[in-house]
């Protein structure tokens, strides 16, 4: 039997704010990548989270991102390796804490948002985050792009022993090339439940559909969904359904079937 | 052989900000009490200083504070219990991060400032802190006050089953009443390296000279030593001096004489 | 014809984070109290209520905190009066700035939270405020809280000349000895519109019914209602129409009739 | 008689930390850049400086960045158009409202770091700055950098119809291309407090010489120094006092002399 881990960003709230369903998507995902206070959480929502995740029988994963609170971690910031190393020791140490008071482990790091986006442009970048993963836990999973665009961040980790875990995106167009299409372009983000459920199901499978109706293979560990609307709920559960229904089941990378 | 320890604030600076003479006092202290960038510290200053307490070979301990920056930890805020126990997890988790990124082990956990006032004079504050460190790691020693003041918070701790480290301040006046003469008094601060080395001393001895000349009995396992300017660099070899004269050695508490 | 003022808590929001019925809200209200940043609210959601404001001519209103996003401005703080004061000018600052941008005049400043709550009980904390906005602008007016626990923090703003304005809260239940009845007691908040808005009345003409049912005098000149859901939005409403159907128009303090 | 502007960062200290020298360096400067608590600064900071500022009757500038404390602004991040303005206006009201406690009148906005750096090289943010800066007050002095590579920003500025005020560095060597020579080479900062105080008078005289010893034309109106350490403070004093044997009157743009 084949397996698929199901990723969704949680414990995005702060403070007075709210942010998210993560009690109704906890419910579905098998790894939760949990803010650590940079971009978004705080300590009584990391907790929270944690304990959420644990009940739930939930992966827990460190989603450390750039020092952004008011740009939700969503704006690239011209970190030196060093600052970047040691701000992703900081916030993934602060969630292991978390983890252990609720007698968790944590099992991967993913970095989120731009600090992301910057690790699959840019090698340097990459490699600090690789280094700070590595200085703190060499077990950690290091989560990174499937395809031919993740190629330098999957191989910076792979360099360094990590142990490096495929992600896609069910929800988003492929070029033939093999790289996401800019959300820029039309058609960019699929939102029709079960159109985005069959693309995880290919990606299960080892493939995805470009814009061009090509089939490209596609090597994937984990799959990425999104879970901060209504709407979303449903799809992840769609996604879920779709996969068992099909003999995946939904797990987190390294558990055992 | 008799030992005392000496602890000191550490890691306090942010960013482009400096403050404290790290690298000098560093080699004449026995404990650091780190920073964890609440009230000061940033990663980098965290990881630096955790480097420079293993080189020196000095006991590590998390200097937890308000969520304050720009107070310096040193305004009262009225956080709940659980927002104590937590930030007090988050901080003191990302420190163990950096122990554990340059091999070592945190030995302690000394509240900062305002925080540390707090739980002196109000027992929940005392019971979140405590609480937080023993969910975290119930082997990690809990810094608090000595004297007849500090007795709320000593209790607090040990009722929890945590190690109680009973701290005095050789450079305060005590009242008759076994409690620190309030800075707002005259002669509230004694300046003279020679004379506080000699408070140390005693102190080691069990026992501190009141401002009235009476001698009272006071149980001491660590002294706080401020290194922060030129001066304060003698003071802290002064005392060592004095002590190790004395046939005291200078070491963390629970340290192998 | 007599008049009411009706304020609201504006522009709360903060980068990703979407708090308040804004838009909805600002169409019923006479005068919005915006966030300046520090406890909530950041320079785009600034820009963009001021402009919501102008839009609906509703008068504009500073509504500083304590420097405490993560607590929203509820926590308590130890800061000291030049700190307060200081604090106070920056916000209110900056808000003027924004309303400069839109050609728009700041007439007001009510303080937030426990910035607010602190001001009620310490006439020292009221002083700085007061100070604050004296210094600032001698015409911008100081919104306080009406009847008997509010008198300090009155008579403060009044001798120092500044434009006092009197507000209650139509929602919460009074004392026989005219002061708000403590959250904690059943009781404390009213959530019946209709009752509400007999209630928001009763102010309007100058009393209001205590909980054990006396009739209270209370000089109230404006009335604070809740917008941050959507089933506040129709009490916003349904308390103006109230007052207008007395003949009651809801106009900001000072606004011609 | 000419006159020459000197302008130099101040305020730059934040809570605990102390940044700079600036009662000794506002004696010898007529223009005083003052942070306005993004990058450096607070409220008790902006309060001292803006009155230090009216005592030595120095002109006092606005010196917005980037939204990053950690990084002292120095860091460059992906805002978008409308936050830079945005937040342009929030730092910049904030000062004015300093100002207008002081009975002081802003003069001009020089953006700080990494803001400057980027609008020296992108367009679109020269004229985010830009129009930030005419939306709250057109008359205000937009500082840009003279030369060759400052032709983007200062064009942006006076095509939206602002006042601009050409900068050079009289401790920074220039290529032949009459651009910055990169920090990276060596020999980019001079620091002969003669040699720069030489440079600082040919600038005023309307040139400076290039590293290949070749003279280039460049319109200067202000030049920055740096004022945060005691060599500074004496590297100021040698500049003005070099003007003023020349005959070089040290005011701020706009002064009548």
């Amino acid at each position: 039997m084949n397996t698929m881990d199901l990723n969704c960003d949680m414990g995005e709230s702060f403070g007075a704010y709210t942010l998210g369903m993560d009690p109704q998507v906890m419910q579905h995902i098998s790894s939760a990548n949990i803010a650590c206070g940079y971009h978004a959480g705080d300590p009584l929502v990391m907790d929270k989270t944690v304990r959420l995740a644990v009940e739930n029988k939930v992966s827990i994963g460190a989603h450390p991102g750039y020092p952004d609170l008011l740009g939700f971690g969503r704006r690239s910031m011209a970190l030196t390796s060093e600052e970047i190393k040691h701000s992703l020791v900081f916030q993934v140490g602060a969630l292991m804490a978390f983890c252990r008071v609720h007698g968790a482990r944590l099992s991967y790091v993913k970095p989120h948002g731009a600090l992301y986006l910057d690790a699959v442009e840019n090698k340097t970048i990459a490699m600090a985050i690789a280094q700070g993963i590595l200085s703190l836990d060499p077990t950690l999973y290091f989560v990174a792009l499937a395809g031919k665009k993740g190629e330098t961040m999957r191989r910076v980790g792979e360099e360094l022993g990590l142990r490096v875990v495929y992600e896609a995106f069910p929800d988003r167009a492929y070029t033939p090339e093999g790289t996401l299409l800019s959300r820029k372009e039309k058609g960019a983000v699929i939102s029709d439940p079960e159109q985005v459920a069959q693309r995880a199901l290919d990606m299960a499978h080892g493939f995805v559909e470009a814009v061009d109706g090509s089939r490209l293979a596609l090597e994937v560990q984990t799959l990425c969904v999104h879970g901060d609307n209504p709407k979303a709920v449903d799809l992840v559960k769609t996604i879920r359904h779709t996969l068992e229904t099909h003999n995946i089941a939904v797990k987190p990378v390294g558990a055992s079937v």
